[in-house]
């Protein structure tokens, strides 16, 4: 499939002074994850605590990243994110203690039986360990990813993008204040500072868990490519909205305008509009004129443009995801069609069926193979905000769980606890004894 | 972390052949993952069916394979895993109608949930895909495997060890023979034949969604290594027995012969035996003695010399993983040095502490950080079989999910799916509709 090929940075071996913070965070974790709920809801709230205390600090090194940033010419967008103003720092205190107060992801116990008398097997969620997470220029996303980390019971190392470095240096400063006053030691938060130290994360097996890339495509595939660490991120959003041949146009015209230009940077935006060829001499000229209004330029194949789509789809359309108001349009012969095009090249990410055909909407939810199937509503669905999780790390397109949005239960894994009194496995080999298998209660 | 160094092959692009093949695979899989319980249990009956048809052609297919290995001077063990013999292709046969008998580990709707009225959310198992599957030369691996995809809706790309190709050949025709009468396209079952092909593997991303090396630790770290399709593997199995201070010490003698003994090549054997200094005077010259009986080898600090273990433990044997009879032991001050050692050396696989103090089984159990922690009995018992999950495709020492033995449930994913009548995310934005996240029944 098409990839851009770039200049590949080289990933250096961590120095001696890293392995030794990320060793430190590696202990902290251990000891967090034997932490109950209550002591980590509440290392959580101390953390939000921390940063009320430190609310002015925080706000003059983001005033002194702001200033650096307009000396440097930082495009607006980037500049909008890297603000934080009393208003939005109160919001991401307010975030975190949404995080404190969602329900514990750990302990929870999967699977109970009894292997034989006497032996008895469980399976418990437990923390990840470390988790390794490099993100945008955004001061409130260290907010909302260190919460997320100590909430589920794993230490992190953060990097944050080099714009918000001092904010980032302020902010890290008064979760670790917060965290002196609670069960949870300070260093189970830990932050990168150079472009270095990001790299050389990759290299940390062993140390670090799980590493969540949250950036460019580019990004993501270069960390996938250069460790042997999970790498929880998204490639690409190439999501398909398809309007079927029996379909209230109304309803699809509502949703194709919501899925393309609520937030067309998002990652769950539509880039291509598949439509049935029994309904789009109808519902094309309207979605021509209706996208025309809000500013969307449609690329059309050659029936999209008999129907007044003006501009023409290259093939590379079809793969591309625009992250703007542009929007590919193909008209279809039909289901099938349609779920082969999306199969072709869709990023597994959502993918959407407006359709009045119940037979037609079962099976596009059963054929399509991506984190998100949806019926008759706006991909922009897919976050876990909206998904009820509370709060989300990231929203993942990898085919293994955790798959979709990825919420607190994404940042823990599970282990197998197995009691005997003695029990040895010659005693089964041999056939003495047999096991029960015995289903027990959750 | 020692890791030893060695002549690395270059990965190929696939040929065009290959990817033809991989993209029947990948069609037939999605064709695959939309059947129903039946049609699936059906398909792997049918697969036994076709087995027994070709009985006669696989013990031939297997005897040439036998012959070509007698020449080539196998070693004993590996011809032992080779031979298939009438009985061992029965209880292969009865394994696949077992598999078929399983619960369907697709459709289960993990979560649901009403995001706002007449916007329903859930979450269902759905398969991973195409499974690639690297395998050593044993000819009833194929059909375990075969049958554990199909049954859990994915296609398979399989590459057996040479020295079994042609038994390997025999039995995938036999399976597609028996798949040809099913409701399951024979296609979607693949077998790789040459090295080139399986390396080619490793670049089938897109096409291929989880790779399961089962071979040495190298094979599976050459592969973590050079692709990014996600590997389910087990690395290392460096597994710990500690014998605490309270004990029993004839129940802590048992568990420890099984665990290094029974079966001594096994990932789940002990490599370390780590001991309480205040036990070890007791414990420690009957295990000299009851290891010595039974031809182990044992290898110790100088405490554990001191009590009787005859060879000196170098550092590099507590990094270990012997596969034979050698055990390494050591004498430890108290819990947390034992929970030290663990950490430091242990490869997160299963580790075990025999003990009659609660307290400390409780400490045990919550701070090692493996895949199983088990309590007075053999790190022997984790196995899928023994879990009872009917059947298993290896076992897993990465830390994110599937951990541990993996059976038909770690060959799925979910996908969430969402059907609204034309919600659209702007009127959650803008405040004219909210969400209940209203928790659904499962």
């Amino acid at each position: 499939m098409s990839r851009s090929v770039q200049a590949l940075p080289v990933v250096p071996d961590p120095s001696p002074e890293l392995l030794q913070r990320a060793l430190a965070v590696r202990r902290s974790a251990t000891a967090l994850g034997q932490l109950g709920d209550d002591q980590r809801r509440a290392a959580v709230e101390a953390m939000a605590d921390g940063l009320e205390r430190s609310r002015e600090g925080i706000l003059a090194a983001n005033r002194a990243d702001l200033e650096a940033a307009a000396a440097d010419g930082l495009a607006p967008a980037l500049v909008a994110r890297l603000k934080l103003d009393g208003a939005k720092l109160d919001a991401a205190i307010a975030g975190v203690r949404q995080v404190a107060a969602l329900s514990d992801p750990l302990g929870r116990r999967q699977l109970h039986t009894e292997l034989d008398q006497g032996l008895v097997l469980e399976r418990i969620t437990v923390p990840l360990g470390v988790l390794g997470v490099i993100f945008e220029a955004r001061p409130d996303a260290v907010m909302q990813i260190a919460s997320l980390a100590i909430r589920s019971g794993n230490g992190a190392l953060l990097k944050g993008g080099k714009e918000a470095s001092r904010s980032c240096v302020a902010i890290l400063a008064a979760l670790r204040t917060g965290l002196a006053g609670s069960a949870v030691e300070p260093s189970a938060l830990e932050l990168l500072t150079s472009r270095q130290e990001s790299l050389a994360l990759l290299r940390l097996d062993g140390l670090v868990d799980l590493i969540i890339p949250r950036g460019s495509n580019a990004l993501v595939r270069f960390i996938q490519d250069n460790t042997r660490i999970p790498v929880l991120g998204h490639a690409d959003g190439i999501c398909h909205l398809y309007v079927d041949r029996q379909v209230d146009v109304d309803q699809a015209l509502a949703v194709a305008i919501d899925a393309k230009t609520q937030y067309p940077a998002a990652c769950n935006a539509i880039e291509t509009l598949l439509v049935h060829e029994a309904s789009a001499p109808l519902f094309l000229p309207r979605a021509v004129a209706a996208f025309s209004a809000v500013g969307v330029e449609l690329r059309g194949d050659g029936p999209a443009r008999a129907l007044g789509v003006s501009a023409a789809a290259e093939e590379d359309d079809w793969r591309t995801e625009y992250s703007d108001l542009i929007l590919a349009v193909k008209v279809v012969a039909g289901l099938e069609e349609a779920l082969d095009h999306i199969a072709t090249y869709g990023s597994r990410h959502t993918d959407a069926i407006c359709t009045t055909d119940p037979q037609a909407a079962d099976h596009f939810l059963a054929a399509v193979n991506s984190a998100g199937v949806y019926l008759n509503c706006s991909t922009r669905f897919a976050d876990g905000f909206r998904y009820g999780f509370g709060a989300e790390v990231g929203i993942s397109t990898q085919t293994l769980p955790p798959r979709g949005p990825v919420g607190l239960e994404g940042l823990v894994t599970y282990r197998y606890r197995l009691r005997g009194e003695g029990h040895i496995a010659a005693d089964y080999a041999s056939g003495a004894r047999r096991f029960s298998h015995r289903a027990l209660p959750l």
